[in-house]
């Protein structure tokens, strides 16, 4: 039975497919493809451009904007920043995808230096990446709290609060925190690791549930959860990954807002 | 019944089939991955590259070159610039396809510059974007002139005419003209809105058919005409886009020259 | 009948499931999200990044390194010789593909340049791919040689013995020598010439296999065997391109070991 947090996230699904709102996003090659036909799937609208000449424009005309920083190089890394600044500039909601933080210095430093340039408004990744961006440095605990409900949820709190803002950690259930309320939202299906990207695939949904809610908290949960039925509805039709991902983007576009209002697993931690 | 476009058009299909023409794309990094599955799965010869120091040797290779802006940075503009004035040199045809043109100054601005660099065979954009390279500004009518066929043609066929080109525009129905004949294309499927790239692949397919037709009128009529065939087959056995996409690649493969001359809808404006 | 050859295939494959072995590529902007989703599949890791400041750090978390230079320019040709360089150094494997050597200078000169600054364990192209690199030159017998399995065997171990390295050259069947030893892998099917990179995900197989067996010739024949036998269980659910695609990632997925014992056709030439 539809919970309350349920029935918020088919609303928000609802004025998604009536706004079609804006995703800009900065992000690597290998999933600029599949994250723009997630998001034509489900709905909303993408855009992907890194050209620093067009980069306030292109954030003007968004709803949201999302970085990720799956392939790094110098230039791309000065259009990310230039993008996060120009977000707080104008209002724009950002969501930072750490893709790979943690494992190498220079995108635990990216990371870092576009929080400083202006706050995400939701950073997701999964644990392992989040707690490398803490600014607690987060080696004591390591990636193990996370196998702890309880001390996952405090590890990521800690970052949400310490950073001030909402932090989505994906993996086999799912945690939304803002540092004070925290939910689990429950989905998907383990095929989802035999696709690339679906973790950057996570993000531009967030990002297009952010484009049309505020409560940065609640889009992110309900992004989730509509992701996580997604890949439910997917699996229910394949047993590989193949034709698993292309029922990902079949159950993206036809998911309506009484499915997701009935089936989205989305509780309080 | 076949009418005498529909004959050409599969004629047309047919040496594509023979000759496995080689198509160069300068395009973006979202759909290179599935354009140039589209050209394989028709018949043609894809090459995706974009360094000057080869750009001499693969444009003399090539059948057509096909310059898409969609995603863009100084270097990259340079080496489009580069490969439209070699077509020029070479005598080898191109497509523009201004993607975004209209919405940032450095789109409309580079579609410029590679229109004064070189004229291309082919412009193939939406409304906007065709309307925002235009000569005269086009901002008089704007994107709501397309909206009725007739004022469509003549803001069409004013852009052709002034820039001494091949125009194409394509939507729900496809136009396209050279300022004197205009020629109206059905076909296709709305669902084609809800994946990445096909007016990206309407261009790669145009480049197909103009690397064995000289008259670009009815090489890109013709193209449209097959694609949009290949939209309704597709989404005669997909109902979301994931599965229709597959399916899109699938019939380009499958339709036959016959299958296009019995189904092409191509008439005069 | 499993020969010996088939018995080692299965047991590397087995290997790879077991230890799920990062492979790390730099390669062409077309083929990294279908080959990510390859090697995925197949169950590897793949890693894509080609920013200098974090070669060191992903060579030395790899088990094998591919360099495929299909859509170069200057940055990214700097990254791949420092990458071929920190593999010499950490004693990683690497693969290097060749797209489009003997098509352009730039390609023939940075296979050469990538040679010289490392030994690759296995160098996977198509026949005059491989002959361009030849240090002879290749170009007496030409791209021709290849036709007769006897001259192909020939024109092969001779570019393996010059080079020091392990040659895998693919097509209707493959083969794969170190100059000493010659192996005819058969399998696979013509769909595969209508999808895009499937010369490159040949080679990130061959990575996948490098990365947990030392025996180059022996890893690089399996690796083929394995993604031939992947194209025919996927040609006989799929009669076009987009639908094949998807089984053949399909088919990476669900291969066990003993299927791949009981049908890989791996003879000695």
């Amino acid at each position: 039975m539809a919970n309350n947090y349920a029935r918020i996230a088919a609303d928000i699904l609802r004025r998604i497919r009536e706004n079609r709102p804006v995703v800009h996003s900065i992000t690597n090659y290998v999933v600029m493809n599949s994250t723009a036909n997630v998001l034509l799937a489900m709905g909303a609208s993408p855009i992907m451009a890194h050209a620093p000449e067009e980069m306030e424009e292109l954030v003007n005309i968004a709803g949201c904007v999302v970085i990720n920083i799956g392939t790094l190089s110098r230039p791309w890394i000065g259009s990310m920043v230039s993008a996060a600044r120009l977000c707080a500039k104008s209002g724009t909601p950002y969501v930072l995808d750490p893709v790979g933080a943690g494992a190498t210095k220079l995108r635990t430093d990216t990371s870092q230096d576009l929080i400083k340039a202006a706050k995400p408004k939701t950073i997701r990744g999964n644990a392992s990446e989040i707690l490398s961006i803490s600014p607690a440095g987060g080696t004591t605990r390591g990636v193990d709290a996370m196998h702890d409900v309880n001390e996952a949820v405090d590890a990521a709190s800690e970052v949400a609060s310490s950073l001030e803002t909402v932090v989505a950690v994906t993996g086999v259930r799912d945690l939304v925190t803002d540092g004070n309320h925290s939910l689990i939202i429950t989905g998907g299906h383990p095929l989802m690791g035999y696709v690339t990207g679906t973790g950057c695939a996570a993000s531009v949904i967030v990002g297009a549930f952010l484009a049309v809610e505020e409560d940065a908290l609640i889009a992110s949960a309900s992004a989730l959860a509509f992701f996580g039925l997604a890949g439910e509805k997917a699996a229910a039709q394949a047993n590989a990954p193949g034709t698993f991902w292309v029922k990902v983007l079949d159950s993206l576009y036809t998911i309506t807002a009484e499915e997701l209002e009935s089936s989205a697993r989305i509780e309080e931690a």
